[in-house]
């Protein structure tokens, strides 16, 4: 294998990194908020100094390649994908590392909690991060297709979530700040399944060479 | 002008077309949650489609540059911070789209606002982003460092607005709907913000070539 095609291997290697650590870290944020658990808030953190490190390592990577490799066709598609792909599980990190904060609090508030199925929006985020994931390692595109059609599911979920955490605001006073530490979390969720999706249109654009951002046809999506 | 030069220019060009674009759309959207202004949140709407033409165009344009001229040093920098800088406007004109949407679901309520500083958070969030912007377009370090140094004070504004709006949703479960809208239109407004400090940061890496992502002492701004 040439130098090369080792730097194009070191920059795939470094995305799956950062993919299961960004993983990881989700299921940990989503962890804490259902089971209430504290020690996988702790660990969280400790996380992010190595998702943010990663990041970095990966722009350089990326960077160094475009700059002495100069790569065409396919393999530039590549490298900007991963420069994408990078930013977005930055920023996924994050908000996990922001769920973890809700839950820290959630766990010291003695109010009960609205009738609200997270773990249902959870799993769905999840499932569709992994495919995401999934679709860029195996560069599928069928698989990056589904991604981009859950979309509607979670917006519907969000829709149904934002409503009844509204109505448990309004039965009383004390449950405002609690309300508002969930709203934040099923945002959190939300966000998440946003940047599924964008990962998604990166794999779509990298494998087909079309751009599906603002266009559902090009990404053989149904018009409605 | 040979064509390499002529490409960068139309790159640059297409950078300040979006900018300018952008930064209207999130001064009509910030005249529409302030001056209860409908015509603004139409023109928010119609300005939504140009947005993401020119995201699409200025990433064609620097995929093309990649593929066909392959920049290097400097060349190689301003391209990449093109394709960083035009992700973080076109996800700036969708936040004016959602506060433009906030607004017009305030127009229509007839309670009372919160007593919140509005004006004042988005006069700074607009300062932040117009520094950004110009410290781009004259490569300035200085005032992209100065972006950087705003962001204490947008945390602090945060902080005092989200803790007004919790207790103007406590007074009574009516105010807990138009409590959200202003909570949403605030989180635009920090986000806002986040992203000019991103462009700032891009400029930062584009001009010196150090990245100052989790790295303040690169930045050259002091580590408390």
């Amino acid at each position: 294998m040439d130098h090369f095609r080792e730097e194009l291997q070191e920059l795939n290697d470094k995305l799956l990194e950062m993919s299961g650590l960004v993983e990881s870290s989700i299921a940990l944020s989503v962890d804490a908020v259902i089971n209430r658990n504290k020690d996988a808030i702790a660990t969280v953190f400790r996380k992010e100094s190595d998702i943010n490190r990663l990041e970095l390592q990966i722009d350089e990577i990326s960077l160094r390649l475009l700059a002495l490799q100069q790569p065409v066709a396919v393999d530039l598609r590549f490298v900007m994908m991963s420069i994408k792909i990078n930013n977005n599980l930055e920023r996924m990190g994050d908000i996990a590392q922001n769920i973890s904060q809700y839950a820290a609090i959630l766990i010291e508030t003695p109010e009960p909690a609205p009738r609200i199925d997270i773990p249902h929006m959870a799993k769905l985020a999840q499932n569709m991060i992994k495919d995401s994931l999934d679709a860029f390692v195996r560069r599928d595109v069928e698989l990056a297709r589904k991604v981009l059609m859950s979309d509607d599911e979670v917006d519907a979920m969000r829709d149904r979530m934002y409503s009844d955490i509204r109505k448990y605001m309004e039965e009383a006073p004390s449950l405002v700040n609690p309300g508002l530490e969930y709203l934040f979390i099923a945002r959190g969720l939300e966000r998440l399944a946003d940047h599924a999706t964008n990962i998604a249109e990166d794999v779509l654009f990298f494998v087909q060479g079309v751009d599906v951002r603002h266009n559902a046809d090009a990404a053989g999506l149904p018009t409605a």
